[in-house]
């Protein structure tokens, strides 16, 4: 299923989204930082997290589930660590908002969490432990449960979700390794774009809802996603989801876990830790980036596998999409474009049109 | 093959261990710190790093690679960070020295992170994230390189290793969840036994020196081990090794790391990362400690896959393990205590003798 792809300039993107976000009722200065989420999800090449996501948003806000106007709260803070509400705010404005809070007070005290409850899906989560770039500090995030997708091992009711979680560390020269994953084998938006094809799927993709070995796509979209790595992604989605769910509050337990896609009315209540380690209080920056050169360059330098073209580091392909589709074009599925637009349009908005 | 258990009480095995490690040089309290990593391994059933690592330690302690006093710098430090050098010192006494400077400077500041450099293989991984929990803070260690045992993904190059971490999380009347994993799909050790009894293993396990695929324990033990869930698990270790060696500079490049069996006369220059999370910055502990517990409960409670008599958490069999053992002994196979005797009776010990 070839689909065709149109290339949209990110500025226009970038401002169209934005306004999108506005008629369906954000603030201005808050709609930018959800379209600028997107937009950067789509520039590092990872789609599942782009625009793609406009229909369900809007969705979310026009049910009431997602508020567009978040009254975001500092709970409870010290100079190291703070707990921050959302107050059912959208994922994104709170996030941003967190991870500046961790930055700004780990540029004071070297190293800072900020927890957040009361939050929504925020997008792809590098995008917010990447701010911590800029400052030369370590960036750390990881979010709790939107969704019913995992089992404990052993188990066969999808009471886990698979807590994407994410670390960025800058370098000089070269890239920073950038590590964004979650802990099921494949996304849930991978079976279905084989149940879309009609394709068989591996047998460590999922599993039917009865807990059941499968390969159709059908069975696996309906049933619950395996862990990777069996207990050791287990273990991993316990682990990320306590650290977002558990410091602040939010919804950890099976029946308070609301789906970002069905339960379009109800208020998540998500869960994320931001963390930021400043690197100048254990050595000297220069240094520090140099080595990860080295390192980069190491890796990139090693022997590859018969067939192997590049040796690629985490986040790597991501840096090279968003430099190559920022001077080309942002490459958006047509049928993302036309959901888009819709959307637009069910605003009373013009659609975009292609240059 | 079945290996004959013989069973050792607690109390003397750990003061056999530490004579052992005082008879090598170390002085008493440093001894008693490596033999109680090693015992606690070995009470929470990884035998794999309790004491059958007795003779490798003191082989490094006698060929020079490792100095049984070591003299532990602090470099550098804020009231929420520090750089540790050990000076070449026994890994567990550098890393418990400073787990307690990050849980102290956390018990001030909320949150802390130590680096070390300068240290050596420090045993079984979640001995110091653990150490967090009587102080009502969550505990994480990553630890760097020890050997060449895996590559990146599309590599043959054994440039990385499958660098531990762990995460140590209090409940309340629960047992607290620990996960402490390494990033390739099992142990060195696993296929080691694999190849003891002849057996061939799964082609996910390993790859031939060549880049090869295999089932043959015995070119997979001389070859290169695979990361779990591949270019996720080789993400986590590229995470877990930066993290442990970056901020402090110990040992990461490939021509740095030095093998912990067979480079028994070089320092191995090991970086370890420890971070201690102070609850009480964020919510109440005792509420903490029950939405742990409702949790643990709830994972424990949920419908079990045909065949599985108990779903359990991340560190419940160690915990449990930990009680049993603690209670009816040590249990250990007959060829790792006679290795331990051996040598015991090599710097003029008695042999212990089996009650």
């Amino acid at each position: 299923m070839a689909t065709q792809k149109v290339y949209v300039a990110k500025d226009v993107l970038l401002d169209y989204c934005t306004k999108i976000f506005c008629a369906a009722g954000m603030e201005p200065e808050d709609a930018v930082v959800v379209a600028d989420n997107l937009v950067f999800a789509d520039l590092r090449g990872m789609d599942s997290h782009g625009v793609m996501r406009v229909p369900a948003y809007t969705k979310r806000l026009r049910d009431g589930g997602t508020l567009p106007k978040s009254d975001i709260e500092i709970v409870r803070q010290s100079p190291t660590t703070a707990v921050v509400d959302g107050h059912n705010g959208m994922g994104q404005v709170v996030s941003k908002f967190c991870m500046e809070l961790a930055i700004d007070k780990a540029d004071k005290a070297g190293v800072a969490f900020v927890a957040a409850r009361g939050s929504n899906h925020f997008g792809m989560a590098s995008y917010f432990s990447q701010m911590a770039l800029k400052h030369d500090m370590i960036g750390m995030v990881c979010t709790s449960p939107a969704a019913h997708l995992l089992a404990p091992t052993g188990g066969i009711d999808p009471i886990l979700d698979n807590n994407p979680f994410s670390f960025a560390i800058p370098a000089g020269e070269q890239f920073p390794v950038v590590l964004d994953m979650a802990t099921s084998v494949v996304s849930r938006g991978k079976i279905a774009s084989a149940k879309k094809r009609g394709d068989r799927i591996p047998w460590d993709w999922a599993m039917t809802i009865d807990g059941e070995p499968t390969d159709d796509p059908d069975l696996a979209f309906d049933g619950i996603l395996l862990p990777v790595g069996g207990y050791k992604g287990y273990g991993l989605t316990v682990i990320s989801g306590v650290m977002a769910a558990m410091l602040s509050n939010a919804a950890l337990l099976s029946r308070d876990i609301c789906d970002f896609y069905t339960d379009t009315d109800r208020p998540q209540n998500i869960g994320h830790l931001f963390g930021a380690i400043k690197i100048d209080c254990f050595c000297d920056v220069p240094d520090f980036k140099a080595r990860m050169d080295e390192m980069v360059l190491e890796i990139k330098g090693s022997r590859k596998a018969k067939g192997v073209e590049e040796i690629i580091l985490p986040g790597e392909r991501g840096y090279k999409n968003y430099r190559r589709n920022s001077a080309e074009g942002v490459p958006l599925n047509e049928t993302v474009f036309n959901d888009m637009n819709a959307v637009a349009v069910s605003y009373g908005m013009e659609p975009l049109k292609l240059a």
